[in-house]
């Protein structure tokens, strides 16, 4: 199939496609058993995304069980801290753990020219992906390859790690505001790397995952999710013109206009607490939905899955729209409820 | 001074008084030292909560020191389980734990019929306030009551404490509908016994806190969210009416409107996600805007403080507002800080 015929990048070019395309943000993840089985191969997470070849395995695994219309590349938001010289460990069941980048000494150490060269085997991955979908007969499947957008990389490097409410990160955000700008520039800098290498790689659309935009006040939000998106889209606009490029710009709430306007993305994940409705009456800018079922309706599946997903059809009939979650599934999600929905979608 | 001339009270009438009344979410707390003094003499928080004494203390102790236009009863969310008969503990640094309720004989086990006694002490806490006010010369000062909402109190009944994302409570919600609506319709009715008693006491104005109102998907925000708080404050009305009303419904997003005409609340706090430029353009229901400083440019205080208190003053003049913060202040606030938020306000 030529690829600009997969239904992922026409929906991406605002071809209103009915079914939408489907896949699931975490799709590839341990509520699938041959996830875990793989994941038991490698000596940590860091090993795991950082092998080409279980990197390229994660990544295919839901594609084989599921046929969904996109793979995204296995990885983790904090892989690109890494790659610009921050330590980085995986404690089980606890996530990233990294030393935090508090001040000019800890910001001068990172090494934006390491980049490239870090995210070798990450590249090797993408073109593994690439050729086994097309020597597995997906060649409806779009490759999506990721990055963490600069305000939430920064949320883990500056916080050491998760966090509930990323304290640490918006005091310093407001304390040494020339600080952070320097280090939401350099991300910058590093995801426009990052993201075009993994373009030259096979990748044929890149999303930027935002999940903490949505903490931000306004003046911050424009400052470090808008602006440096905005720089992110067009930069890459320049070296790959015609590579979609799609935000998830998580709990934006009311500013997810102001966030698309801003951007220039081509396509938008919704999170769960989107009202589709509601969107539907704003003066929207142009952009191709995705989104946004609550991962918790598809772990209870039944009747609740089929009304939440019914609901969704139902505001995404007639507009260029990419079936998807709200946020990343659960561990606890029944794989047969997976199976159910893409039923369901592809029946609408 | 009259009741009707207090500063929160006429703003809440939807007078636009300039400068705006000032208080802060959570502003009786540990980044006190006469908090932590007062604290120390309990021998854990639910004790702390059920002294009249004490509680009185606590909720007296900013107006003290800032002056502020409002008191909030000190207490906490979940105490409403604990009325309604379900164990609830704080292990330190760990918040409330309790036994979660997830089927129909846990249900079955809360007694509604138990609250208005098991209340007592709280009441008598509002008492020792209004007294107390008076007494020391606070005549400006509006006490508020409040209460959780039903979705949010039921996130702490079904999970059994706090969470990141209380999955047990969503996928319960999901899965069984009735018995998810039969909590919150108990709740309901255990939050109108429990606010119209605070009103008897002397509570002058209530807030309902739906902290965690903003994680549901569209479907069950109206169902779990909306109609819920719109029932309390129709009940409240028949039984107080002249008695205001603000609803929190943090993270409601682009449904902040769809909440404030679906609820009828007189005042509606904005979190920090809220921009209040493009509030502003929406059509919005009548009611007083209440926020939404970040509590995190309080910790920073210096110039980000200024300039987030002067964006706030500049989108709250010519309405009815009430500065407030967008999420509860946290114990790192350096006290200096407060007062110095408190000047800037009363300067505009």
């Amino acid at each position: 199939m030529d690829s600009v015929r997969k239904p992922l990048l026409r929906t991406l070019a605002r071809e209103p496609l009915w079914p939408p395309p489907i896949w699931l943000m975490r799709q590839a993840g341990r509520y699938l058993p041959e996830y875990r089985a793989v994941r038991a191969k490698a000596a940590d997470f860091l090993s795991l995304c950082m092998s080409p070849d279980l990197a390229a395995e994660l990544t295919l695994q839901p594609i084989r069980r599921y046929g969904f219309d996109a793979a995204i590349l296995f990885s983790d938001l904090p892989i690109i801290s890494w790659a610009l010289g921050q330590r980085l460990t995986y404690r089980e069941g606890e996530g990233p753990i990294l030393p935090p980048v508090r001040d000019a000494a800890a910001l001068a150490a990172l090494r934006p020219e390491g980049v490239a060269t870090a995210i070798t085997p990450i590249l090797d991955a993408v073109r593994l992906v690439r050729q086994r979908l097309s020597t597995e007969g997906f060649e409806a499947c779009t490759l999506i390859g990721f990055a963490g957008a600069p305000f939430t990389v920064a949320c883990y490097m500056v916080e050491g790690g998760g966090s509930r409410d990323f304290a640490a990160t918006r005091t310093l955000a407001f304390r040494e505001p020339m600080l952070f700008d320097q280090l939401i520039g350099l991300l910058v800098e590093a995801t426009v790397t990052y993201l075009a290498c993994q373009i030259e790689a096979g990748a044929e659309v890149v999303m930027l995952f935002d999940s903490w935009a949505g903490i931000l006040p306004s003046s911050q939000f424009h400052r470090h999710v808008v602006e440096p998106t905005g720089n992110i889209v067009k930069a890459l606009r320049q070296r790959h013109p015609g590579v979609p490029i799609i935000g998830f710009p998580r709990l934006a709430g009311l500013r997810i206009g102001e966030y698309v306007a801003g951007t220039l993305v081509d396509g938008v994940g919704l999170d769960t607490s989107i009202d589709l409705g509601l969107l539907a009456q704003t003066a929207f800018p142009p952009a191709t939905w995705q989104g946004n079922l609550d991962p918790l309706a598809l772990v209870a599946g039944g009747e609740a899955l089929r009304m939440e997903t019914d609901q969704i059809l139902g505001a995404f009939k007639g507009r260029p729209c990419i079936f998807n979650l709200g946020h990343g599934i659960v561990p606890q999600t029944p794989p047969e409820h997976v199976a159910e929905l893409v039923e369901l979608v592809r029946a609408a």
